[in-house]
């Protein structure tokens, strides 16, 4: 199992929570998740992503960036806003984005 | 798809973000994760829990709670203390907690 954690991270930096539940219609999201992964990339100050999904359930993103800045970027970045526009449309049945300032984070790595 | 999500939390609060990668010796594991989500029931300021894994990939939990004094209450809890320390003995690869006050949060439901 060589899955990638973000961690290590100095704080201060930012966590934005996006919680979620899908709905069963999900064409196109595949190919729009996937697009966005890259793009958000791009955005200055944007630190890195974990994201886990429970077949047939809750989905977990959690998007780290460095200041608010590099959040009101990727904020304002026309191909996600029309992403989640489809998002509320189509994908998803509920949402939740909960956008906490870190000043703490440990982890730990088997030896 | 009636699952639940945490949101409409009153800011300010936090997230405490535990990320993880398993190992492959899960014995004991099912039986503590259950135990543990009542038993943070229990702590003065537990807003509430959301969960989410991909299966044979990574694992994201966020607990949310009112104030630090919250958090460091499920700290002091010796149950959760042994819970831990299986955990790294045993259960995780790795993992990566990120402590966040959330000054900000919004949702979305499908009417």
């Amino acid at each position: 199992m060589s899955h990638h954690l973000v961690g290590g991270l100095e704080p201060p930096y930012y966590t934005v929570v996006f919680t979620s539940v899908q709905t069963q219609e999900l064409e196109g999201y595949g190919e729009v998740a996937v697009r966005m992964g890259q793009l958000v990339k791009d955005v200055p100050g944007f630190l890195g992503l974990d994201s886990a999904r429970t077949p047939g359930g809750v989905g977990i993103t959690v998007a780290y960036f460095r200041d608010e800045e590099a959040i009101a970027a990727w904020r304002r970045n026309l191909e996600h806003q029309e992403a989640q526009r489809r998002g509320r449309e189509q994908w998803y049945q509920r949402y939740s984005v909960h956008v906490g300032r870190v000043e703490r984070s440990y982890g730990f790595e088997r030896g």
